[in-house]
């Protein structure tokens, strides 16, 4: 034992010199709870008494009694009346499995994936001066639980720029703040399915993250066949619910046609239905005024979506829900029974973002930049690949490629080739959609950073046939 | 028709000039709509031709037509070869609710709820400081939607941290960073029942709403007796999982007995059963050094709950599990497809604020502040309610005020007379207890501000027997 003990003691040394400096009675429980936890000091093992163990450290007996009692407490050690202490019996645990390495590898060079923001213009300076003064003047409760609709700042912020930006009627206590488009569907599926619908009409290209955070919530999704007017929202009839994308079809880029707006209103005021309006990218929209939102037709009818995802950055984990009076109570309720709730000092640096116009410089300058690019876009192809039609690029961050029948398959994988992620549009075509499929690739032009958009694009022409 | 147009007219400069004066054709569209909105211009009226408005207002047609144009494409009017342009039938949305006011009056003037630490103490000015950092050190990746386990800065901030100050055996790529425990009970709840499992213990005392998250998901929620050495983990023979504060029952504040620690890991490997460990506030103790974590004992058969809201605020929306290697990635893609994810830029935030120190430092200029808030409390309460005992203060931000037994009731009621918000402990017990209920006060010793820290004291000592 002594020798054992001995050989702890020196291992003390050299394991937590750090520790010890900082204070000796934690240096030496952490080295003794190295030595159970290493396997060194085996289960049952006597230890020494306090007194012996003190006196060969040269520390005080206290000190000693005191690091077996936190250890005792700890369960690494155990203390009976007349056998001392010993190491646990149950103090070994299993080998805690190696990390799994980050997959990596195989990572593209270049990317035009569809639905993310060129992230490298996210305004930081202009963002952190907004974290400044919201956290500046943010009263102590903005640190609390508070509100699950979210911080009233923010949602007065958004009220004003959405009635101004997008034409949705909105009041701060009809907004509910959450964390990204996607929980919003959540917390929506589960309403519509607590009330008794069992499906959900969503257009037949779509984003199937979205399709399926509603499968999840007992809610079957069934397409609503998209054309080049939008989706048939003249087929809503038996329906109970539909989520569309309005302003600009995710991913075929058309807006919704001015009729069926109109049939899609119609029918929810007929049917008693609720439109899911998804303006996923309202703000991006380049040779005329963006299309207000369908929710300005009728609020009571239509729920309205939005993000900063597309307009700022994904990671900042911002979106907010325009509901129905009798509805917001309801999903803020559902929100906070899910825990989902947004850092509030986020929320108030997005509030005074918007309120100082940032917001509206920001979405400016991103609009030419991406306008930009469009126009590069549409220009190389028509140098590089002709035949390639171009569609849906009124607005948004990305475009539809047109290919010839039969080809997506096989020009997505030679872009794999060429190491540029992209995705044809097959991958977002629903998977009970009747009509037969198109052959198309779907051009996230916005993706890139401005280093790296030139590249990309060569590599796009070269791809294509 | 003339007339009620020269009226639109009119409306358009007074109501909009600042919208004119930015643009003809976006005010023009704005005055518009909001006539059609407001009911001035009825459905089915008929809109002056392009041409015979653009005389009257003196602009150019084109901008007319324009303006005609987008309100078509939104649905407020309808263009009809040969019928010219016409308020579309539909336009007229029913009013929107008034926003309800907010619940005010009847607020309590001092606040000792349990739950909530002092958010008027944040350290904003570091907080500040380690946002600056941590954005401009940001990766643009880190923007971008990203990892569901959380940033793996954090989550390397985090393994560092719970080692050293907690005893917990973490790696990175075992964190999961959720936006609080209760959403990480929703995670974990879903994940047990998916296994089959039916049923889950807790503790007869503690959290309704963590005993709701549970519910949620499928599971039933079946008390384990409490007593002065913590939960009775000696009874733990059936049950597959349980949820335990090891380091502060909650809210009685005792720490788990050794034996009891002991028989919770033993369980637990005899059973296959899982232990959630709620550490709540691990960080806060006062006479000796902390309770190690008990998931040290077994990583593979305890999983770690840990959160900012007790140690910074609430309101950042910070906690984090540490998992079994098996359970990592499932909890991951749960959290994902629940779409909860925190941001990025906040987490990027406690990640230099834990390294760099200032988490350090924060904790432990908290720790004396609610010590000798609690110290003034023990004295206060034995100068002017000597028959009330107070237990469960060795740690934490609460402590639990014995009363003679019948007479729990009666002290709450007189606490809200005083203005004076705290709980009874019969709040938090389980109702399917089968123990007698025990009388005494929970205090939140930690809630109120430094300034209202004596006053809330006071009340506090004039609404006890």
């Amino acid at each position: 034992m002594e020798n054992s003990w001995a050989t702890l003691g020196v291992d003390l040394h050299l394991d937590t010199p750090a520790a010890m400096a900082s204070g000796v009675r934690r240096g030496l429980t952490d080295a003794l709870r190295e030595a159970v936890r290493g396997g060194r000091l085996a289960p049952g093992t006597r230890l020494p008494s306090s007194r012996s163990l003190a006196t060969d450290l040269g520390i005080a007996r206290n000190t000693v009694a005191d690091a077996y009692a936190d250890l005792v407490a700890e369960g690494w050690l155990t203390a009976r009346q007349g056998s001392g202490t010993r190491v646990a019996e149950r103090a070994v645990p299993g080998p805690v499995a190696a990390p799994r390495p980050r997959r990596t590898g195989g990572a593209p060079t270049y990317d035009l994936m569809a639905g993310r923001p060129d992230v490298a213009s996210f305004p930081r300076a202009q963002w952190l001066k907004s974290a400044r003064r919201a956290l500046a003047a943010a009263p102590d409760d903005a640190l609390g639980y508070g509100d699950p609709r979210g911080r009233v700042e923010l949602r007065a912020a958004l009220a004003a720029y959405l009635a101004r930006a997008r034409g949705v009627r909105a009041d701060p206590d009809r907004i509910v703040v959450v964390p990204g488009i996607a929980h919003g569907l959540t917390l929506l599926g589960t309403l519509l399915h607590a009330c008794g619908l069992g499906r959900i009409a969503v257009e037949s290209y779509g984003l199937d993250l979205h399709w399926e955070r509603l499968d999840r919530t007992g809610l079957r999704t069934v397409p609503l066949a998209v054309d080049d007017r939008g989706a048939h929202t003249d087929a809503l009839t038996g329906h109970g619910a539909a989520l569309l994308t309005p302003a600009h079809q995710f991913p075929t880029g058309v807006p919704l046609h001015p009729d069926r707006r109109a049939a899609a209103v119609d029918w929810a005021r007929r049917a008693g239905g609720l439109i899911l309006e998804d303006d996923y990218d309202g703000e991006f929209r380049y040779d005329r005024q963006s299309v207000g939102a369908l929710q300005g037709l009728d609020p009571d009818r239509v729920i309205y979506l939005g993000t900063a995802s597309k307009s700022l950055a994904p990671g900042l984990r911002l979106a907010w829900m325009v509901l129905p009076a009798a509805l917001a109570p309801e999903a803020a309720e559902l929100k906070d029974a899910h825990g989902a709730a947004s850092s509030t000092l986020e929320q108030l640096t997005l509030a005074d973002f918007l309120t100082s116009g940032a917001y509206d410089r920001h979405v400016r300058s991103a609009r030419l930049r991406y306008r930009r690019r469009r126009d590069h876009l549409v220009a190389s192809l028509a140098e590089h690949a002709p035949d390639v039609r171009v569609t849906g690029i009124a607005a948004g961050l990305h475009a539809v490629l047109r290919l010839p029948p039969g080809s997506e398959q096989t020009v997505v994988q030679a872009a794999h080739w060429q190491r540029l992620a992209l995705q044809g549009l097959s991958r977002f075509r629903h998977p009970q959609t009747a009509e037969p499929p198109l052959d198309a690739l779907v051009v996230g032009y916005g993706t890139p950073s401005d280093r790296a958009w030139e590249a990309a694009l060569e590599a796009l022409c070269r791809a294509l046939p």
